[in-house]
């Protein structure tokens, strides 16, 4: 492959996601030469991909591109590739444009979605890991309320106008609260000749509560939340199948639906060649020691949702959220130098910030160490927060305004079906 | 097809253009009832078209929801919808999702792009008429890019970086000097691999001057603009073929190019069942009276690009612009009163606001009835006028703080490439 020659040594970044980008950031002043690979040429603010799907933001909001982050690294090259698998015994990575020697490999790949090898709902649910899938949500939303308004099958008109989510984590609830309220402020406006109560929002989750990693006060809070938009919840429910217009539940439950989105799970996205005792084939992690390097390998680590950190107070790994991959990214990329001088890196302390979702306007709930609040200051907590991690001053400009739009004329803006999407 | 039943007169208008919207929203204050077909769920300011293929802006600062737009309108009803033909013996339209029948029939479908007949050049080129064919350029000129960086092929780099369009009118002009803009301010910075001069845009025209609708003086300077920010103009070419990577022209030269733009013209979109004396299948227009009644048919009316009216000072009809279709919308609207009434409508009389063109900061052109100006002033008035002509509070403010960022940071925030282009 095609890349400058330079003396310093070569680390190689898969994944420009949270702990890429964190990592790249902090190897600015070292001599070495940097290459991250990625499938996009733009970093994703996942926790905001919900706002796209339901059209209160575009792309440019929450995506930034990857080169631009990376103008101050000097020696630093990002090539738009997939990364097939690596060989460690050459420390070598194999890719869609071809192979590259590393002297040291940090593999920050994150998750896909998990179907949990159902093969009915890996075809006809709608996914939301990545921006194209996050518009494919939108214009299938706004092209079924389309067709609800012309049929005269109100069988059909019922399944186009009923939204199932799966999955009742951060991004299935944030997401079911958008979608009730795009019923409430939009739908009876722009839709005079369908009725507000047509539209029904489902939200189905197997565990016993919403928000099953947050507090059973942060849970209760949403719950209620979700219940006051109109959000209908299904709890202990265990789908099993979904046919492209019917899901269907363990207990015999059916849901008929045009639009269901599956955010009910997801697991690690591990590269080839890198297996045995190194990947816990479960949860499809990396086995990392506390520095991060995966265990069993020399020079290769890895960071955030794919990797596994066995600690006292996380016996299973951090969970799979922007935080621990965020701190992991910023400490390797702190411990490098030490690595490079041949000195012992420091071990990672994870520092819990908390957690918090969204379920609407002023409604949002909020774990904080022994602290749980809930509300309309929770929901200012929750954008401050997101605002300020979103990368780039433009972006935050953007997104605070059309926040401040939609927040005084309970509208979102980009509802636009600019490619249709066609089922399979 | 599924239309509330209603007393009042129906009026079916075809396309969400200028004319259409301009023309039902005068239609608010009417007992009538309106029908809206267009192939989108939104309006689109196609003047600003190009930097959405630049990467300038997202579509939703130039795309406006098309039901939103006549929220106030009472009996309204938008059909996202082909229409295929009409019937006007029987007064009905067959469309996609059924037929309808029609009082009064307003065709405002504008125009599609015209590639005078040329097979090699409709398959291979990028046409830029509507937001999914924007975001298209904008995605092969950003994989261009990204291809070029890793390419060890020299030749291949350079069809890579050669970047052609056709045709300098408005469209043309704007996209050749906002290419310009992104090479001077993004590529050296982007791309430390690629040197600024490897990137070349060209822009071909067959007529002697750029922006020939223009004054002369317009000509001479958007010339020496697009000159001054590099961009090599060729005049008094003719394209004669393009397969996919040489675009051949009559006199010999050939330019190697793996980005090929066609801007080249434009003809009107008529629907099937109108024609003989009706439409003027050279320009594809239907021709209409001083009403935009058309010629020959009752209760038929076209507005805008798609209709040609004979007149004085424009012989040949208006010209295939935002104003004509803008002002002839709003005096059929108010025709319309009249016309229910059985009383005699009022001729159409247009009012010629001048044009203008931009080609990069700082440079634009203006004329305005005898006056032309041009430069930092003009490029203001442009700003401004575009701006105004915007729909929505909301559209306005992100594009104005999108241009004011760009302006500051010589930066295209949006240069994303979310849908990867195929080629054919």
């Amino acid at each position: 492959m095609n890349i400058p020659k330079s003396n310093a040594p070569r680390i190689i970044v898969i994944g420009g996601g949270f702990g890429g980008v964190s990592l790249i950031k902090k190897l600015q002043k070292l001599e070495v030469q940097v290459v991250l690979f990625d499938r996009h040429n733009y970093h994703t603010f996942q926790p905001l991909l919900y706002q796209v799907s339901t059209a209160g933001l575009e792309p440019d909001s929450i995506a930034y591109p990857l080169r631009k982050i990376f103008r101050k690294n000097k020696d630093f090259h990002f090539r738009l590739a997939e990364v097939e698998r690596v060989d460690t015994n050459v420390k070598e990575i194999y890719t869609s444009i071809g192979n590259l020697t590393y002297d040291y490999l940090v593999i920050a790949t994150g998750t896909k979605t998990n179907y949990f090898g159902n093969q009915a709902i890996e075809t006809n649910s709608m996914p939301m890991k990545t921006v194209p899938q996050a518009l494919n949500i939108r214009s299938l939303m706004l092209q079924n309320i389309e067709e609800a308004d012309i049929t005269s099958d109100p069988e059909k008109r019922k399944r186009l106008l009923n939204f199932v989510v799966a999955g009742a984590g951060p991004t299935g609830v944030e997401l079911a609260g958008a979608l009730a309220e795009f019923r409430k402020g939009i739908l009876e406006h722009d839709y005079p000749e369908l009725e507000e109560e047509e539209m029904k929002v489902h939200l189905i989750e197997g565990a016993d509560r919403v928000l099953p990693p947050m507090s059973e006060t942060a849970s209760k809070k949403a719950a209620k939340f979700l219940e006051n938009l109109g959000v209908q919840l299904h709890l202990k429910t265990f789908i099993t199948d979904y046919d492209g217009s019917i899901v269907t539940t363990k207990d015999g439950t059916t849901f008929e639906t045009e639009t269901f989105i599956w955010a009910a799970g997801v697991t690690g996205a591990p590269i080839g060649g890198i297996d045995g005792n190194s990947l816990i084939e479960k949860a499809n992690r990396y086995k990392v020691d506390r520095t991060n390097k995966i265990e069993g390998l020399e020079a290769v680590y890895a960071i955030g949702d794919i990797a596994l950190m066995e600690t006292e107070n996380f016996p299973k790994g951090h969970p799979q959220v922007a935080q621990p991959a965020i701190q992991q990214g910023s400490h390797l990329g702190k411990n490098f130098k030490k690595i490079l001088e041949g000195k012992t890196p420091k071990p990672f302390v994870y520092l819990d910030k908390g957690s918090m979702a969204t379920v609407g306007r002023n409604k949002a709930v909020v774990d904080f160490k022994k602290m749980h609040f809930a509300g309309a200051f929770a929901w200012f907590l929750w954008m401050f927060v997101h605002l300020w991690f979103l990368v780039g001053f433009r972006n935050r400009v953007i997104t605070f305004f059309n926040w401040t739009y939609s927040y005084i004329n309970y509208d979102r803006a980009a509802r636009l079906i600019i490619r249709p999407f066609t089922k399979k």
